[in-house]
C-alpha cells in the first residue's frame, strides 16, 4: 500500500521540518487505512500496537510532498509487523516499523490473528 | 484559577510561535484541571462545549514561560462562559472564551447546571 | 473552495468525537491548500491569523467522513474573513470564521493586502 | 532526572487510552527538559533525533497520573542513547530510547558531543 500523505501546517516544528512524533501519527494514518480499507474492518481495529521504532533520515521540510509506504515484514500466530517508508520524490525520509498484536477487548487478552485477516495482510 | 501552562515543543510552528490551535488545547487544559481540582468532579466532565473563540495578540516565542488565568464570566440556566487570558509575564500573548452546556451523556441531552456545580463555578 | 478532511485517529477524543481543538487546525489545512493551491503564493504564508471562533453544532464521530466549505466573507484594508463550514453529509457539525491581517514578516507590521490577493480572495 | 508528565485530554484516543504517538513528545517532553534546565543550553538544541524506538506495556488510562523517567544508557562519540521509563505508579506504561547526535546546524553535520555537554550527560 502506497498513498500520498496529507500532512499538516502544524505537524511541522521551528525547524520546518516534521517533528519527530509526527511520524508515529502518519504510520497510524497507514494502519487506519489498511484496517478500513483494504482489510474492510470496521473503525475500531481489534488489535494493539506493542512497539514502534522509526529512524529519521532526512528531514522533510514544509512543502514537500510525502508519500507513505506500508508492508506486511513478519507474521507471526497473534502478531504481525508492519513496515512504513516515508519519501519524498525519491529521498527516503524516514523509515519505522510497528508491532501489532491481534486482541480481544471484550476479553483483555490476545489472540490468534483471525483466519479472515491472515489471508490478506500480506497485500496490505 | 492561574497556573504557569506546560507547553510542548510540538506546540511550536515554522515561525517559533505558539501554533493557533493549541491556544484551545491551553483552554482545554485549564477546564480539566479546573473540573478535576477545583471542582472535585469525576476525570469524565458533564458537559460540553458549545462555543469557542480566540483573539491572538502576541506571539508566544519557544522559551518563553506561559501562565493562564481562567474565569468564570457568565453563568446562564444551563451554561456558562469561561473567560481565559494567557500572559507571558505581564505582556498578553492570547485571550479568549469557551460556552459550556451541561450535558447529561447518558440521555444525550442538556440539563441546567447542577447546584454543587453552580455553587463553586464562579470561584474556579 | 470545498474538500474533503483528511482526518485522522488522532484528532478524536475518549468520546469518540473530534477534539474541540481539532477544528482549528482543520481551518489551518483550508487556509494552507488556499494559501499555496487557489492563491498561487510560496509555502509561508505572508499574513497572521488574529481572531478565530468556532461553534460545535454536532458532535463527528470516528469513521465518519467530513467536508469543509471555505469561503470569503469581508474583505477589508489589511484583513479579511475565512468563514468555515464542516459537515458531514447534510449534517453540520460545525462552523467558524478566521480574521487574517496581510503582515510584513521582515518589517513585522501589517500591510494592506496586496492587490494580486485581494483579486482572488473572493475566489477561495 | 525523573519527573510528572503534564498530561492532556487531547493525547488520550478513543479507547481513553494515550495515543501510540503521544509517547513521542513526553519523550521530547523530557528532552527539552534535560537540554534547557539540566545542561543549561539555550531553547534550540544542537542536536539531532536519529533513531526513537517505543515499547507499549499496559495503557495509560485517562485521569493516571503518568512518570517520566530518563536516563543516559550509551555515548559514543557523536551520538548518545537516553532511555525513557513511563509509569503509573509502580506499573510501567512504556519505554522507550531515542539516539541523538550532536549536530552543528550552521554547517549542516554531524560533530563530536561537546565536552561540556559529554561532562554532564550521564548525570541528566
Amino acid at each position: 500500500m502506497r498513498f500520498p500523505l496529507a500532512t499538516r501546517y502544524a505537524d511541522y516544528d521551528t525547524a520546518g521540518h516534521v517533528n519527530n512524533a509526527s511520524y508515529l501519527t502518519y504510520f497510524e494514518i497507514a494502519r487506519q487505512r489498511a484496517w478500513t480499507d483494504v482489510l474492510g474492518q470496521p473503525d475500531a481495529p481489534d488489535f494493539i500496537v506493542a512497539e514502534a521504532a522509526v529512524r529519521y533520515m532526512s528531514p522533510a521540510k514544509l512543502g514537500e510532498p510525502l508519500d507513505i509506504e506500508m508492508t506486511t515484514s513478519e507474521v507471526r500466530t497473534k502478531a504481525w509487523v508492519w513496515t512504513y517508508r516515508i519519501t519524498s520524490g525519491e529521498r527516503l525520509v524516514a523509515e519505522g516499523r510497528t508491532t501489532q498484536v491481534m486482541y480481544d477487548y471484550a476479553a483483555a487478552r490476545s489472540i490468534p490473528i483471525r483466519d479472515d485477516v491472515r489471508a490478506r495482510l500480506p497485500g496490505v
